[in-house]
């Protein structure tokens, strides 16, 4: 119940077991065509969207690169570790980050980078984490963060590698021009590889991008993908088993996958109140993917989390960068369901209980149940 | 039997389907530690090596990017597809490529590096494919030019992605500095990993360079290292099936399989020399690992090799670049034995009769079988 690696199912699993094949034969190409056509249902896009081998801070430094040339400015709201990294990202490209602070636990919002679009006149583009993974915060604002990049001509880059396929994210509609996700959250698939989507007008300023990297030059990628192959040579057992991810997406639908991540997250939020353990987050931005919560007082994060994986078999995480032993986070996504729901908060009420720190036992799971039936 | 991805033993593919585990977790710190000690062993190096989530051309930008501040000078042969991909690479990074040009079907000799060396003083490194991929051609010079690189205290960073663990390639007593390898070449792993040596030396360089990218800065890698961790997310399926690979090149022992290699590659051209199909690299330069020999004129490529597929269940490489379909290339590497080695040479005078190419059948095949027995 990380937030990634998240569960896989069987099915996925077995899908790597096929032959390893010719990356540039028709039978790959048969494979790349079918993955990159659930991708764009995925991204809900008419546009491009692309695998690649890489991880989620891999990805985003592709998307940076190809959009940044050195000097560039590029508006960021900063509120936890990935967009923290975002920034690094920006930095090393040799552009020039223009944060806009936001406490953690709290989202950025539209107006703040509206207000800064006005007064840095030729920032290049906004960048947001969509769901702070670090945080377990999700940016509601979006789908407006999209109208104020639209109407002001600026490319809208978007982190979304924990929340892709967890939660709607039409990109096409949001007017994101660069969204990126990775395999091992809400797609259920095994870590190792990435997507990211690409827009026209995204298109218009790569195209323009001076000095672009090698591996992750979208450009390149493009002209591959026109023959269906990928530039370099691809994570073949794992792209046969996002293949199966993505084919078992399209058997859920979108929305049904949306509600069944939602209403598990509304489980997990019911038990904690009712256990009097209070989230990380605020309440208007709180992820339905990423479950922080604070470590109740008087308990070691650390002992509690080894108790609950080696006792009662279930993982969570820590917090990271300078909330790492203040908080739990629990990965709700991918295959999530009532089961995993209930599992990790009985867990959880038992290892507390086992460290002596007083929960109303069955308080929890009570309140959850209540969301499911 | 391609110049990579190659076959791959089922206990290897079975590897991948161990659980998805945590990568910040002890699991995983006991799987990584398996694999950078084997990896030491197949670099044959006391120092650093690291397994990273990319394909040969990434690592190879990874090598260059860590080593190369821009406006540096890297003198670079160039004699195929892969050594003008290092080119490509020195110059995306904004380095001066000095170009040592060589025939293609020739290796550059350690000669023309010094000479190169002293008349470009301020060189920074000296970048050489020793095994070219495109053209079947391994630059046996390379012991020679590692003592002139360490005379002349310069690096060395050699692509040995298509020959690693298929030929000798003792990184210590060679003076390489930074070597780079692939999964699915002669490691006989899915292809998705890259691994990489660094040295002392290099690491004086690394940490002088500004402005390393984010993914593939190798001073992350090796602070992670020290936790056994990799920086990002690893691709988990993957490195189980590394670290098997490496436990069956340690059960085999290195000596062993740089025999095998060798043997087959013999038997390859034994037997082509007896059908009097010329090899397409100088005899001096022939690869073990990669066998490229020029289609007999009159001969479709395309076609013979399609005919090979279909009906003889053997699927071998056309060229690349320049010489697309001049010449056949025989993936010679990984699991690669008398079987495989006798039934390519069949499916190939099979092909060539198929086509009305009179070929002596059976002469391949006989050349090749006393090479064995």
């Amino acid at each position: 119940m990380l937030p990634g690696p998240t569960n896989v199912p069987d099915r996925i699993m077995q899908a790597m077991l096929k032959p390893i094949i010719n990356h540039r034969g028709p039978e790959f190409h048969k494979l790349y065509e079918s993955i990159t056509q659930n991708l764009k249902y995925v991204f809900q896009t008419k546009q491009h969207a692309f695998p690649i081998t890489t991880s989620g801070t891999g990805i985003v430094e592709c998307a940076v690169d190809n959009i940044t040339n050195p000097g560039d400015k590029v508006i960021v709201p900063v509120f936890g570790v990935f967009s923290e990294r975002l920034r690094e990202n920006i930095t090393r490209r040799g552009g020039k980050p223009i944060e806009i602070p936001t406490k953690w636990g709290d989202a950025p919002k539209a107006e703040q980078i509206e207000k800064t679009i006005k007064k840095e006149k030729d920032a290049r583009a906004v960048a947001v984490v969509y769901n702070e993974t670090s945080t377990g915060v999700t940016a509601r604002d979006l789908p407006s963060i999209g109208e104020v990049t639209q109407k002001n001509n600026i490319v809208l880059l978007v982190d979304a590698v924990s929340i892709l396929a967890g939660e709607n994210l039409p990109v096409d509609k949001w007017n994101i021009d660069i969204c990126v996700g990775g395999s091992q959250k809400c797609l259920a698939c095994p870590p190792g590889l990435a997507v990211i989507s690409v827009s026209q007008k995204a298109w218009e300023k790569i195209e323009k991008t001076a000095s672009r990297p090698y591996y992750f030059d979208l450009t390149l990628t493009r002209e591959s993908d026109a023959k269906k192959e990928t530039p370099f040579t691809p994570a073949i057992p794992l792209f046969y088993a996002l293949d199966e991810a993505l084919k078992m997406i399209r058997e859920e639908g979108l929305d049904a996958r949306f509600k069944r991540h939602a209403e598990c997250a509304k489980a997990f939020y019911a038990a904690f109140e009712a256990l009097e353990i209070q989230p990380y987050s605020s309440p208007e931005a709180r992820s339905n993917t990423v479950i922080a919560i604070n470590v109740p007082s008087g308990v070691d994060g650390a002992q509690a989390r080894q108790i609950m994986k080696n006792r009662y078999r279930v993982e969570i995480a820590g917090g990271m960068g300078k909330i790492k032993e203040q908080i739990f986070r629990i990965g709700c996504m991918g295959i999530v369901s009532e089961n995993e729901t209930l599992t990790t908060i009985g867990a959880l009420e038992n290892a507390l209980n086992d460290l002596n720190y007083k929960v109303k036992t069955g308080a929890g799971l009570e309140a959850a149940r209540k969301i499911f039936h």
